[in-house]
């Protein structure tokens, strides 16, 4: 120690300590009267959005009503129609569409496979997956089974003509429903076209589903142009299992396939957008979505009927309880996400052709169950810059939302370029891949009063980054 | 400032805070090691439930082989020789039984309830509740309705002979479904002896639920024995929103009301106990459990098999891991929850006469809905104690489960008088309230992983305190 060091005694350092205490107190009282009128406001947005039931008869129009949405279809452009005037209703006053050009696909009734061993046949709960072109004759031959992507893909042997069969289950032990999806996905994705490549007469998949029952699930699957495709169908997962039993049992499989599917025409889908002018920085646009389209099975109730619903629901709530947008608000119901994302990739494209910026795009696509909070996705600078924002998602604690970067979702994420938040509602999703791509998402698995909660968690964060954006 | 007072140079300081670095350094990676290691503990819990499927397996059994398990019942003690049995076979040696006296009520069958306005007359779907008492007599009298129990607590009309009806509804704007019911269950449970001692000839109940349905909820009731016991029944919700609709519009109602139950005798029901003594602490006794009664309608499948399922596989889980228990661990299956409390009165009694010491005791009865967190219960001074554990509750955030001081539930809360932590699991609890107490509680509303997901929430709550205490 030297003697010409600053000393402090005791009594200097609580002055120093008063003074600090002096400074800081009336910028965190304020701060803490903003946080209590915050935390009134978002209990008062779940309140009102239990109470009202607007929300789920809205979404019982939309699939009771008009029902299935398939990209293309008469029934997508009824749906357009339908969101267009409950936009209007709910107090957006600038309401407009944007067209996607789209490919459409039809299914072609009555799918059937049929498979034998020795004398016994059975038939077996099948559907086309999404783009899949079929010859429209009967499709005979020998079940080869892969019981994973790689191995379809490392193979060697000759399956020329075969009927590829992939196998895998999606993995009931992982925590998250969606890692488990994406985990397994690629088989439908990917899987058409690797057996394709290798001369393979047909595909089947077992469906991607968490529970065994006899309802096949769809889902898009990409076609290599630089090969013929080849007929692709998934079965239903109680039907993989019977079948699979049977593959590894030794028994000679053979399968006869017919279906209709088959791409008739392109056309244009609708993006539809309801916009509200910030007050004070209208150049910040907070969106909120989910999309419009679904697959024909079912009545896109959970996919996606339920996101546009939380959207539009959030929105309304907002509005009905007087607030006023410091930031551009816009409502977007995208075209074509489930048959290659053309609404989302039209929307950015004209967004960033006007040099728009989106501060935060919160798409809702994991289904209407309980939500359980938020997952973020930015570029990395954004990332670091958006430490101040944090201190506000405590007022979601009480309502059990958490805030992860985990993601985003498909028709937001392309927009993180522009320097905003790209944010995904999280639900409870143990019950979605149930029902996900298949004839059971109808209106009856969703609950009422879940979907609200998911509308007012939606509604808590637009509020949160409306008073203080993404870097107070 | 005095020259005699003791002054720090910012050396010393310094040499201060390394001094009390590196005393605390050790102390912190060892809490870091541990803390590795229990995430991962729980981490493979979790993929280890939700790989499992003897938790539905088990609960299916409870459901469709032994089915509704009325406290008294043949069922009932059909389940006691079942849990026994499972308790054995997921590890535990000691396994024992405690007598409960029980009434035994019997609902008897086809309760009718009519009503008539003028010429027209309508049946009304409708339960009697337990413990009402009904004369086997057709009973007729006006309806007069009152939409709040005060408005009967404070009624001064001569009601003589009335047909009392309390159509309070749950309040769905209530974000916790359980504070809407903890509300509006007042006119089931007082309703009918307020109405008998101002001589009400029967009592109606809008059944207390969150859905419109025609399926009536029963549960249970007081009775006074100072005055005579009328019938009492609860009428479905679509039925109660007709019925107040008649009576709002000023109609002139009338009903006919014939029941047939009663109370027949009184018997002994048993608590099921597994127990398996601790390593270290064996006087430290974990509990965990359930109700293994249920009402007469339905299956019990969310109130309670589920609960009793989750505290099994929990326990299952940690065993089958090759875990050593440091405290006593007890999975307790609790008699005649719904109907009276006595097996969780034989149990406290029976602990407290031998001096137990419960340092926590862990309820699950609000379903078996996918969990959200814990809610705990304590004496004020142990509360204050329970400090030290709190950072290991964030163990369980990866799970979205949080921890709050809310009540625990009806079975343990008299063991906190123990000085430990009572604790229950709270799970996504809004479609309990469509289907607690009627004959919609079946298996086919419990979801397979939402189950899993109670139980290795549960049994990570229990690997906590096993390895910590509550006051580590």
């Amino acid at each position: 120690m030297t003697q010409d060091e600053k000393r402090f005694t005791p009594t200097e350092l609580l002055v120093l300590i008063f003074w600090c205490i002096s400074y800081f107190l009336p910028l965190a009282t304020g701060y803490s009267q903003d946080i209590e009128r915050d935390a009134f406001f978002i209990k008062e947005l779940y309140h009102h959005s239990l109470a009202d039931q607007s929300d789920y008869a809205r979404l019982r129009y939309l699939t009771k009503e008009i029902g299935a949405r398939p990209t293309g279809s008469e029934a997508y452009r009824r749906a357009v129609d339908y969101m267009r005037e409950q936009l209007a209703e709910v107090g957006f006053r600038d309401i407009y569409t944007q067209d996607a050009h789209v490919p459409v696909w039809l299914r072609g009734a009555d799918e059937q496979v049929e498979i034998h061993v020795g004398d016994s046949s059975m038939r077996l709960s099948a559907c086309t997956l999404g783009h899949s072109l079929c010859p429209d004759t009967m499709i005979s031959g020998q079940v080869v089974v892969f019981h994973h992507l790689d191995s379809l893909r490392e193979n060697k042997e000759d399956i020329t003509g075969r009927i590829v069969y992939l196998d895998q289950a999606m993995d009931q032990s992982q925590i998250r429903t969606f890692t488990a999806y994406g985990a397994a996905v690629g088989q439908r994705y990917h899987g058409p076209n690797l057996a394709a490549q290798q001369g393979a007469a047909a595909v089947l998949v077992r469906s991607i589903a968490t529970d065994i029952d006899d309802e096949p699930h769809t889902g898009i699957m990409r076609i290599d142009p630089s090969h013929d495709a080849i007929p692709a169908l998934a079965i239903s997962t109680q039907a993989a299992e019977h079948l699979s039993r049977l593959m590894d049992s030794g028994a000679i499989v053979y399968a006869d396939i017919l279906c209709h599917s088959t791409v008739v025409d392109s056309t244009y889908d609708q993006n539809v957008i309801g916009e509200i002018k910030g007050s004070l920085y209208p150049d910040e646009i907070i969106l909120a979505g989910g999309h419009l389209d679904s697959w024909d099975l079912g009545e896109g109730a959970h996919d996606d009927g339920a996101g546009c619903i939380h959207a539009l629901e959030a929105f309304r709530l907002l509005l009905s309880m007087g607030y006023t947008p410091k930031r551009t608000w816009r409502c977007v119901f995208f075209a074509n996400e489930e048959a290659g994302l053309s609404g989302a990739n039209t929307y950015t494209r004209l967004s960033n052709e006007k040099k728009e910026y989106h501060i935060a795009a919160i798409e809702s696509d994991a289904g209407g169950y309980a939500p359980v909070g938020f997952s973020f996705e930015s570029l990395e600078n954004v990332r670091d810059k958006i430490q101040g924002i944090r201190k506000y998602w405590h007022l979601l604690e009480p309502y059990h939302l958490d805030v992860q970067f985990l993601g985003s979702g498909a028709d937001v994420s392309q927009l993180k370029a522009q320097g905003g938040l790209m944010i995904g509602l999280r639900v409870q999703s143990d019950r979605y891949f149930d029902i996900h791509h298949s004839a059971d998402d109808v209106l009856e698995q969703v609950h009422p009063r879940e979907l609200s909660l998911g509308a007012a968690a939606m509604a808590s964060m637009i509020y949160i980054i409306d008073q203080y954006g993404i870097d107070p």
